[in-house]
């Protein structure tokens, strides 16, 4: 069986609370039920972990040596600046998608770069919450041709 | 029914061909058959054009405002200047997702801005030609939640 | 007789369509109109272009050096990045003014410069349609000035 | 009857004195006679103020609360750093147009820039003295519009 | 008694004209009657002084040395260049707070930086017209320290 | 009663240690006392919390969803690149008022820029430990304007 | 019999007419008939395309594939931005030589950046039409050695 | 006897398994033994410790004030933006040296800059973990020399 | 008889008052004294203004115009943003030279360009008073070689 | 007899030794060999000078003014930055022809920039040592052009 | 017996007189003394060698290619600009340390570039005289493992 | 007797061959003879060095620590990059003046740039030779009052 880890960067756990104009009216709750279902549906074991600290963030991907086939995550502000979660993706070597829920690429310009997208597979913005969805199809497929 | 344009822009009609350690091995005709299948499982209409030249794109995109519901491009290496196709599709105002094949933002630093990126609904990068069929799944909720 | 080329870019055929918050309501072929009206009140044939393409926009410019005492243009959004129409406007050196239907000076970064103004005699720009006729006033005597 | 004020800023009042070859042999006087012409014959109050200080231009633009319908504005070279004259302007909100008689977009990089410009409606450079004449009718036709 | 100077930059003489969205509501007479007040009830002696030119602002910053303990200045958009006030606070070498009605950290980029800030104690912004009065506040205990 | 979080970044558990040439003398417990006993004699309860880590920081404004009225923070360097604090500041959405001991704009470059200031409604800086008492005074004043 | 393309873009159809003073007095027709002799000299094939359209010029490269051993390339102006034909070019990894009539190193700053250099084999500038020439002689060579 | 702290930061933890290639096969264990034997053999009691988490390296530098009387640290990633641990270091006053286990002067651009080096004594890269070994001898005659 | 203009910008009549450390401790009258002696020397006349206003400073150099054969300029922080002085030099086009009696290129980033520079002759820095006395000397060569 | 200077800057002695991958296997007594060929085979007579210091490759390019016609030069490093070396090319007033065996445009950044081809005719890189034959070629015409 | 080379840049030969606030005291004749003995305790030959020239110090990096097993260069301010030593010891290939006597990274902006860093094994930087002699052991150390 | 070192860089040796509208036609020797007088007639000795090297002209700079009283350096191209040479003047700490025959800032960018003018008392330029006559009028001043 598949196991995934999806992590949520700061600020995540307020979903459908914070600017809903700009996030969506989708709760946070919500969300991860949605994504334990697509798991569930395609036989993946989804572990979800939210923290709004970069150590915690670090220790969980460190975590992943130990169980986990590949990650999702969604850094929140801390794609822009965080170097050190960057290390720790490029350490694990684990195949990961990056996900934001906004479209980053039309809002401030501080917003359009990702110091993690460098050592991610790829990036998916700007379609809500179906952005994670789309993203456990994806990994899966990736995880599935990596084992061959 | 649902219609969409599926738009590549210059250089990708020789997929496969093309530099295979960063496109990857599948062959234009093979994603352009993949496409087809995931939007007819969808009850999907997706035309396909190519083209090398900015002008014909932009004269496509124009086309939409008579048939379309919905379009998804890949600019090519017009990302990365192309304020002219930026502005047809912010003119004609459908829904859009950006696809690119290989991640754009692990590259040569020009290649890290979409320019077009800031009025389209959302980006997919890296995923190869799967990124296509992911896009269509998008695309779909999209309309069908514009038309509620 | 004077005779003037009236050059539109990529876009300006759907004027009235696209956002017309920005660009106005007046559209494209009622523009049109209203240009040949003031020049045929000022006895100056003017020949209308209108290309999406970089290529046939410089092929209309080169035209010019067999027929044409002058041109205006609106290069669209090739104003901010086509060095090609610039080369080809200095190629000609016909009498050249530059054309803006919104105030490029107010929107994003990117519009504000215009690669060809070092090129031309003068910029009108935030003056909508109106901004070509007054163009055509300003052409006629930069042309019967140059040929005295 | 409208009523406009016309504004020259620093160096104008040296016109036809002041590098021919860039600004023309048009002298201060002409053109002002000229601007008071194309007024009246369009029955425009049409009142001239130059002044080489920034803190006099200013008090001009606030005078205009008083009395004006529209601006007619050349800042000579503090177009490219007065962000007070800026901030003047869109305190009395009155349409406004800048005028410059040279190309600026053609000369150092530093006079390609206009601090003003994002808070007038449009710009005409590079026409020399009948720039400031398109420009009155331009404004005339701004007031009519607004006042509907 | 403590002697301070309130100086007020270009265009806060129109303060409740002026874009109220972004500058209130409190008319510029309304600002001063409450900053004398407070000056009143803390035994200050505040003269207030506005101007829109900046070597008059500069001729009252050297008259301070004639008659003040301290200066209160909101240089309005002249914060953004005017190296000559900066110089002139630094040549009177009295305890100075830079207010600003706004957030100017909120607002364009030029805006954010101001040339005055490090020739100041410290600068209050974005609390509107009682950034004034503290300012008042914390001037005084300045001036009460610097003088034990 | 109004209900207000004090919140300090980084480094600031050792005011009155560190560098006092640039920080003052006065402690950090002094400081909290003075704040608390403002807070008292203006019928506030102020609750302080200091925390190095970015992600307490963070949590402790996501708490004040469930009981304050308004927020004061000095994110000590964490202002220079704490984007992920920034965005808990807007998602909470209450009035918010930054504070800086020593001046920010007259020390080194990189601390001049306040990433968190353009989503504060105003910024008090290089007042020492009074800055956070004239915020506690103005951040009443503003919680009991939006009640009204 | 080894084969080539030679390539010309945008403007370079008027040479010979375009500002004698920076590209030389030698006309289009007679350079493309000089590089027909110097290839018939060497037994080469060459094949001469001009247009003003990126998108065609795209097409020849691609073309190519089909009937060339190597490419001399003159984009004119698309010299600067058109990261499309750059993407061309090294989708069709042909030894590729660029030439420029004039010294594009010593005219406007943007001239001196060429997108397409990174991946040609070298790049020969400032000889005016001869520049064709040695590039025909060292495009043979490199062709020779490749195959050795 | 000479007491030290050696603080690694993020992802130091995983060395031996993070990219051998660039940090060689040293495992994090191995190296702390290495750091313990030197330590020892030069009388020198070192504590070694390790986090992800910015705060829990600033809580570390704090405590130093209690009981050390110099520091080696190793910031990881955080190394190119953590001002605040920057602003601890500068707090407690300590003799300090910079390691870094790979030459990031040799690496991405970012890597380049250290926001921590303005505060330490100085900086050791690219030696592996004998940059370590001789920091603890350096530090050992730094503290020396300011206790004489 | 050979006849000057010597300006002085803002904050040079604080001269000896403003910041001796920087600027010397000559006061300004003393200045003004040694160059009414040196020009009197050389049989030079020398008329000295003193302005905080740029305006002020700019009528004083169009009157030369009428009366002066060369200029003496110290814009003080004038210098580096005021293009207005810039362009009335220009445009009277007498042999001007420029002096700073600090060395501006030893001081901060800001005080290193000189906006007017360009324009005049010459520029001496760092000489103190004594700058102004060798500038007479070289003004009165570059006027007596102009005149043969 | 047309006589020609071909210089050789820091470095380029160790050709075949340094960098094969980069700058090919011919070495450098080799090149030198066919250089001297080349011109003997064209009747010039060409002198080689290679040296690694800027002073020593200045007095060569000066004592050109005693005896050459043109000059050849590889400015190896000091391209990026001598622009005594510059100075001295534009000072001698001879055709110069700058060659680089690799091709400079398509490594790091600051190699793409040449301080030195603005002063020369033309420039020829990534053509290994034949670079330097068909530069004897092209600058014997230029000589001969400029003879007539 | 292992071989080593220890160049030293301009004005180190005035180590002890200059500066000695940033230096330290340290005579240069005494650093190269202890350099000697450290050299010998360890059975290492060091030859030293000081140039103000860049072109020797070239020469002495080439002359390594004779005799040498490793090199610790300090090349003084040379260090910020010269690519021309970069590539001399890119040249050889022999593995190298870099030292600075002070903390460069903590002073001026320019002083914080390597431009030779990129190609070292690693740098030691603001030990002092002390830096050249741990570099002598890790050079050791370097040297005995590439032998194995 | 007062004793100075007047220090040409590269290229002067050619003025009154080179450029002379740039550098005016008096000859390198005449230059020369003219300090000489100038020398004498003040009473002082000066030696005047030459070189196109780097390098000898730091070599002289250290040697006046044996002799001289001060020093007049144009310092050529070198000017605008050579730190080298600012070192090598900081460290000798006598009294300096920076000469340029041209005004630097009326040309190139990068000629408006000097890294040497932050160690030197003040800079002249733009007045031909007789800027080392004004140059050594100063310095003389200079050293008079330094021994007072």
């Amino acid at each position: 069986m598949i196991r995934i880890l999806v992590l949520h960067g700061p600020n995540l756990n307020l979903l459908g609370v914070r600017e809903p104009q700009v996030y969506g009216r989708m709760g946070y709750d919500e969300l991860n039920r949605s994504i334990k279902e697509r798991a569930a549906a395609l036989e993946i074991e989804a572990r979800i972990i939210q923290s709004n600290s970069e150590g915690e963030l670090i220790d969980a991907i460190h975590d992943t040596l130990a169980w986990a086939d590949g990650i999702i995550i969604n850094p929140g502000a801390l794609t822009h600046y965080s170097y050190a979660i960057r290390d720790a993706l490029s350490a694990v070597r684990l195949p990961c998608i990056e996900v934001h829920i906004s479209n980053i690429h039309a809002r401030e310009d501080w917003r359009r770069q990702s110091v993690v997208a460098p050592v991610v597979v790829g990036q998916i913005t700007g379609l809500g919450g179906q952005g994670y969805l789309i993203a456990i199809d994806a990994l899966k497929r990736l995880i599935e041709e990596s084992h061959r």
